[in-house]
């Protein structure tokens, strides 16, 4: 079995490769071609903290994974990153354990700011005339430098709750080349973006119906788990297209199942992500539609972006 | 993270601290103090393969795990063993990963091994006059060194379906001080032993109620999954003593579940393993009394060998 640190897989990977296995890992996901278990989770109540355990095999591969990711909020008092993990790809033809990556998370990271860029490039307006970013954390950087890689724009507006940590973020996405304004006013993003992810672990309502410009495309990333909300309700419930990683998934928690819940939409009108790649049904219409994708995480993003990583490394590291 | 190897874990576990430590998991099981998430399964048709993940923490202990075990079964054929695994130790404080067991199934084994010695211990007639063991494989071999420690008895009867496994069995049983017979009748075990492990993956029973003699004392492990049988209904039906390690598990699989299912026994009569070990509730009464123990392979049994033998290997081991 082969070890692989962080800045192995850091070092090794491509992104558009990356994001290609993605798209190919949604597909075949939404064409009923994955064995994915039931996620393992653990609450960790005294220590501020959580595990979930998720683990996919795509039918007919090679490898399959299982991925253990652990979240202890009280972490970063003593000196540790909040977020820690790994993936272990094995054998799916003789059970052999094949590598262990020991990312730290990055990988988790990563597949979802590339799922991110993956549906703003089939949802985005045509013209995206300002990105909008909620959030100032890990996944709000990395959403944002794969967001690049799909549009010229560089009008940014960000908001967080905390003034520093906004700064800090101006800082980051200066030095990418952006302009950038800072914002504790969740409606000043709606105002000046037609392109806005949104990645807190925001349990209210942060964006409301009436900000939202005609046209718009929102990526949800943070409702992760329940009892998690960044978009009101009606805000959902008006969006014209709603395309989301998993149905089953995003069914019990996430932002869309805060209005099925309330019967606000039905199940019918959503689209599953692997259905909109693979062409079988249509996305946005025209660019006076608002449209909204609802990411939850799907094991099969794990599956396919470790098989990747493990390839990556052995052609970038072939002597270890 | 520590990576310790299977020849390093097996050199550096005692047999009776490994025991004590599954003892005090049963107990803790029993008492609702393990968070144990849904075991994953994965099917590899074409491959003949599958894979599970179990994974296991006691509330208030300072580490968990999560266990990958796969079965390959055209792996022999291929020069490699059917059975592979590792073990992985995170810390319950921080998430931190703390250590890789690359045991290779072994741990798996002998968790299983040493939970039959536990229930014999609690369970066995106070006189052996034989060992009776169904099976001629890693876990027939494993349960037969583990019940050494219990008994002097060295009277051996072994069953399988295969006379050249039977002839390397008797080796083996010899060499371990046995007096062994070997036979393709399994009617032959139940006639000349009173402590009998069954540990066959058979679909169809192999003991008949009629063959038992009074006092036996029997353990099954190898009905750890749905359709596997080792014992007849009727010889479930009749025990006055059943333990299991789990009620949850068994009432879905394992050998009490097909009785349960006809309604030949009621949920009520099973007692869990951690209710005896902890003293709350009376196993064998009596000589003349036929107890049986179903055990399916709880996640706690995991935790805490792993855990044990991380600490092992740091102490046998402190320059690595």
């Amino acid at each position: 079995m082969k070890i692989y640190s962080q800045t192995q897989i850091v070092g090794a990977m491509e992104m558009n490769v990356a994001a290609q296995r993605l798209v190919d890992g949604f597909i075949a996901y939404s064409r009923g071609q994955v064995q994915v278990p039931p996620v393992q989770n653990f609450i960790f109540g005294q220590a501020n903290g959580d595990c979930c355990v998720k683990s996919a095999w795509i039918e007919g591969s090679e490898h399959f994974t299982v991925k253990i990711s652990t979240g202890f909020y009280d972490n970063p008092a003593k000196g540790l990153p909040s977020n820690d993990g790994m993936m272990l790809v094995l054998s799916a033809k003789t059970g052999q354990p094949r590598a262990l990556l020991q990312d730290e998370g990055w990988l988790t990271c990563i597949r979802t700011a590339l799922a991110g860029q993956i549906v703003a490039r089939a949802l985005a307006p045509r013209v995206i005339t300002g990105i909008g970013i909620l959030g100032t954390g890990v996944q709000a950087r990395m959403q944002l430098e794969q967001l690049m890689a799909l549009t010229s724009c560089r009008r940014l507006t960000v908001w967080g709750r905390n003034h520093m940590a906004l700064e800090s973020y101006r800082e980051f996405a200066t030095s990418l080349g952006f302009e950038v304004e800072t914002t504790q006013d969740a409606e000043q993003v709606a105002r000046h973006a037609n392109l806005i992810v949104t990645t807190t672990p925001s349990r209210e309502a942060l964006l409301q119906r009436a900000w939202i410009q005609p046209g718009t495309h929102i990526t949800a990333v943070g409702a992760d788990g329940g009892g998690k909300q960044e978009l009101d309700v009606d805000l959902v419930a008006s969006a014209e297209v709603i395309v989301v990683d998993s149905i089953e998934q995003c069914r019990r928690y996430g932002e869309i199942s805060h209005a099925l819940k309330q019967g606000l939409i039905r199940q019918e009108q959503l689209i599953e992500l692997g259905w909109l790649l693979a062409g079988e049904t249509r996305g946005r219409e025209n660019d006076q539609q608002i449209t909204l994708a609802d990411l939850t995480g799907v094991a099969v993003q794990d599956a396919q972006i470790a098989d990747y990583a493990m390839q990556a490394c052995a052609e970038a590291l072939p002597g270890l």
